[in-house]
């Protein structure tokens, strides 16, 4: 049955293994635009342009910015980081299903822009029990409770009902992740009622 | 993730393949309660009772509408055919996902009942076309459309708006049509806010 794309939002705290799960689906051959985002910082050796990062100066950075081709982005410890509007709006036109990395305030920035995206919140299992708790309780004050809450693994949660699902990457089962991840977006292509996503 | 159990009900018109579905659900080992619908009409040579349905008596079977003992029951082609309430509610109690096969008025008397339930429409592959036509036009409105239309097929969607997913039983494909279920379930029991159901 034709569907229209999924804009796919993958996001979470730091560490929890974005990346990882991003290569092992392309190394599985997940039928997905997988967007690489714009970075200022220097090049690390094992990274490759244009693959991890599309890297840029300053500069040039500030004229997307001004020229308003971001999607989203955000200064990360003093360097810039971006999720380039351009190849979004062209995987959308040729409806094909995008995958998007972003942190969890960039989620936020999506969230307003798309609502209708995917969102998926990938945890470490360190986050599992907490969040676990925070089901138990089931309601959406859980989450309002967990606003007044001062850890800082509680303070990750605040924006937990931005996303749609939670996946658990727990240690060395990234496969289970991965195929958790597939599931979701096999579910999603069976909704009755599509997601509209237009940028 | 702890979660809490899915009431997943299956239904769709007849001829979409549901028993068949659920018969190969069942040899896979997926881990579900399968509810055995209550039955007053003869039992058939190939059918097993308490494995295909619980056959009993007309009397029996008014006994329980007035015991309150369904969840829903209806008369199809002058026999009596109900979904007992007892195993749901010992599923339930016992944290176990569940699944349900109903026609799809019983689909809406469950949704009435337990609209937090995972609804899933099964359909032959000769009303894809037709569904992927009023998916495409993409609104709810669209499900109004086909109230005000003629065919039998169309007559079938009125209901399309209870569900919340649509999976295709394509011929020689029974096992997409499983794999699409079980990535629904998957799939649910990864959302942020958990489907609360309560017997």
């Amino acid at each position: 049955m034709p569907t229209r794309p999924l804009l796919i939002v993958i996001s979470g705290p730091s560490g929890a293994g974005k990346d990882a799960v991003l290569t092992r689906m392309k190394e599985l051959g997940c039928p997905l635009e997988y967007i690489v985002t714009v970075a200022t910082r220097p090049q690390r050796a094992e990274e490759r342009n244009n693959v991890n990062y599309h890297f840029i100066s300053r500069e040039r950075f500030q004229e997307m910015i001004e020229g308003n081709e971001f999607l989203e982005w955000a200064n990360v410890y003093g360097n810039w980081y971006g999720v380039p509007k351009k190849p979004v709006k062209q995987a959308l036109d040729k409806g094909q299903d995008i995958i998007v990395k972003v942190d969890v305030q960039g989620a936020a920035t999506i969230k307003k822009l798309l609502p209708q995206a995917v969102f998926i919140f990938l945890i470490p299992p360190s986050m599992e029990e907490l969040i676990s708790r925070l089901k138990q309780r089931q309601t959406e004050s859980a989450f309002d409770l967990a606003l007044r809450t001062k850890t800082a693994e509680e303070e990750e949660t605040k924006q937990l009902s931005l996303f749609d699902y939670i996946v658990v990457n727990k240690r060395d089962k990234i496969d289970l992740a991965v195929s958790e991840i597939k599931a979701i977006i096999t579910a999603e292509k069976c909704r009755v009622t599509p997601r509209e996503i237009s940028l």
